[in-house]
C-alpha cells in the first residue's frame, strides 16, 4: 500500500490564555500501522470545539488533559484505509477521537461507524454528532423544558446553541438566543425561528432579557459563563433550571474563573444549576440521532457548518471559536 | 383586661453591612386590639435567624423586605392573651411570624397552634421549628443522601447545620461538619456524633476535607457561601448535590456577592446546585416534626438552644449570628 504521510499538530506546551501556534508543533511523520484491533483512518473532517481549550489545561476535569508531546485531541471523521479489526473494512466511514492529524491509527471499538448515505459527512460532527447530542440531551434531560416555558440560550449561533433554541421551539417553548453581532442575531431569528435574539455586543443584556422574556426565564442553557450567566440568573423564575454546558468566556482566563455572583438567585427561586457532559449519554446517541435526523427531514431543524480548509490552519481556526469569528459548527476539512 | 405595653423594634433604615442598633427604633406602644380573625399574643420566645438580615434588604428575594417603619419581622412563640378568632382561646400557645415585639396582634390562621406538653417551648423554634424543617427537607429532599455517602455541612454547630449532620448520620451517611472554633468542633463530634469536624478558623479547609472525605463529597449543605463553598466544590464527586440553604458569609457584604469561582466543578462532575426555601414545605411540616420528635425521643437527635434574655438586646444578640458568637439555635426570651 502506498504509505501516505501523517501531518499532525502535537501539543508542546500548556497555553497561557489563548492557545496559539507556538503551543503546537506541526510535523509530518509516517503513520503507524494498525495493531490488532486498530484501524488506520484518512481523516477528512475535524471538529473544533471549545472543550479543546480545556483539554490543553492541566487540572481536574472530566477527562485527562492532553499530554505534552501528544497529538492534540480532536473528534473527527474519516475513511478507513487499512483495518486490523474485525467488523471494519477499508472504505468504511468512522467517527471518533482521531486527533488533529491527517492519518489516525486508532482502536476500532472506540470509533463509531457511520452511514454517509443518511446525511452529508460534516453533519455527523454537528447536528448528528457531539454538538447535536449535547443540545438534545442537555436541553431535554437536564433543562426539562415544558411547553409554554421560556428557554434562553447563550452562544446561540454556535454549534450547540443554535440547536438548543430550535429544539426548544419544537417542544413548544419560547426561545430567546444571546449571540454576538447583528448578523448572528438575524440568523437565529430569521433562519432558525428563535422568538428573539439579543446582541450582547451592542445591547444591554439585562434590559433585553426583560423585554424578550416577559414571563421570566424558566430554562437557561449556558455556554458562556461570566456576565451573561449573572444577567440570566437575575431573571430566572421559581424552579428554573440552569444547564451548565460550557463557559467559553472563561476558558482563556489567566486569572481565577469568575463565579456567578448572582448564584443566590438559586436560593430565592429554589432553582437548580446542573452540569452536563455529553459523554454521559453515549448509550443514548442512537435515540438522539434518530430524533435530530427526523426533525431535519421534517424541515424543523437546521444545521450550519463553518468549514475551513486545510489542517495546517488549525491554531488560527481554533482561535475563531474564542473570538466569535465562526458562524455555525466550526470544523477543519483536512 | 389589664392592657400591657408592647415593646418593639421597628426597622427605620436599611443597614449597610452589619445591622446595628441605629437601624432600629426601640419603642413602646399600646398593643393593638385584635380585629375579627386576629389574636393578641404575649410573645415569649423570638427566633433570630440569618435570613433576617436579608429581610432588611431591598431587592429581589423570596419574600418582600420589611418596610421601613414596620416592626422587624421575626418568627416567635407565645401565649394568646386575647382572641377574636374561632378555634383559638386565651392560653393557647401559638407559633408564627410575631415580629420583634413583646405583644403581637396577628391573624390567627397565619399561626400554628402548638402542644407545649410534647417538648419545651424553645424546641418549637429549633429542631421542631423552622431550622428543623429546613435541615430535614433540605437534606432529605434536595440533598437526596444515600447510605454510605459523605455529607458535608457548613455552619455545622448552628441551628440548621447541627441537625443536618445528625440526620445524615441517622440515614447512614458519613457526616463532616465545618464550624468555627475548637469548642464547636468538639461539640459536633463528641456530643452530636459527627464523624469529623473542621475548624475553618484554624485549619486548612481544603486539606482537612481531603483528609476527612477520603471518598469525596456527595452532598454539601451550604449555609455560608464564600470561600468554603468554593473549597467544597473543588472536592465534590460525580453527580454530587449542593444544597444552597444560606450564605451567611455574604449577607453583610457591602460589595457584590462573591460567586463560587469553582462553579465549573458542577460541569466536570455533572453535579447539581439547588436552592432551598423551607416555606415550600409548609404542608409537610407535620410529617417533618413527627420524624424529628421521634428521633429526639430515641436519643438519636439533639438540639441546643442559645437563649438570650431580654427583647431590648435584640440588635446586639442578632449580631452574634454573623460573628459566630452563638452556639446552638439563637433566640430571645422576651
Amino acid at each position: 500500500m502506498d504509505q501516505p504521510e501523517n501531518r499532525q499538530f502535537r501539543l508542546i506546551r500548556r497555553p497561557v490564555g489563548q492557545a496559539t501556534r507556538r503551543d503546537f508543533e506541526f510535523r509530518t511523520d509516517p503513520p503507524r500501522r494498525p495493531a490488532e484491533g486498530e484501524i488506520m483512518v484518512r481523516v477528512e473532517y475535524l471538529s473544533l470545539d471549545p472543550a479543546m481549550r480545556r483539554w490543553m489545561h492541566e487540572g481536574k476535569s472530566y477527562i485527562t488533559p492532553v499530554k505534552l508531546g501528544d497529538v492534540m485531541r480532536a473528534l473527527g471523521l474519516g475513511t478507513v484505509i487499512e483495518s486490523n479489526a474485525t467488523g471494519v473494512a477499508s472504505g468504511d466511514v468512522m467517527r471518533g477521537v482521531l486527533g488533529v492529524q491527517s492519518i489516525a491509527t486508532v482502536v476500532a471499538k472506540d470509533c463509531t461507524k457511520i452511514d454517509p448515505t443518511i446525511a452529508p459527512k460534516p453533519l455527523f460532527l454537528s447536528a448528528l454528532g457531539m454538538p447535536g447530542m449535547t443540545a438534545h440531551f442537555g436541553l431535554l434531560e437536564v433543562g426539562q423544558p415544558k411547553a409554554g416555558e421560556t428557554v434562553v440560550v447563550s452562544g446561540a449561533a454556535g454549534a450547540v446553541g443554535a440547536l438548543v433554541g430550535q429544539i426548544a421551539k419544537i417542544h413548544g417553548c419560547r426561545a430567546v438566543g444571546i449571540a454576538g453581532g447583528a448578523e448572528k442575531c438575524r440568523y437565529i431569528t430569521d433562519e432558525l425561528g428563535f422568538d428573539a435574539a439579543i446582541d450582547y455586543k451592542s445591547e444591554s443584556v439585562p434590559r433585553k432579557l426583560r423585554e424578550h422574556c416577559p414571563s421570566g426565564i424558566d430554562v437557561y442553557f449556558d455556554n458562556v459563563g461570566g456576565q451573561i450567566l449573572d444577567d440570566c440568573l437575575a431573571q430566572i423564575n421559581v424552579r428554573a433550571r440552569i444547564v451548565i454546558c460550557g463557559a467559553i468566556s472563561q476558558y482563556n482566563s489567566t486569572g481565577p474563573i469568575r463565579g456567578p455572583s448572582n448564584y443566590l438567585s438559586l436560593l430565592f427561586n429554589r432553582a437548580r444549576m446542573e452540569g452536563m457532559i455529553v459523554l454521559d449519554y453515549v448509550d443514548r446517541y442512537a435515540e438522539g440521532m434518530r430524533a435530530m435526523a427526523g426533525w431535519m427531514h421534517q424541515g424543523k431543524l437546521k444545521s450550519r457548518e463553518d468549514i475551513v480548509e486545510g489542517i495546517e490552519t488549525f491554531p488560527e481556526t481554533l482561535e475563531k471559536l474564542f473570538t466569535g469569528g465562526n458562524f455555525g459548527k466550526l470544523m477543519l476539512k483536512v
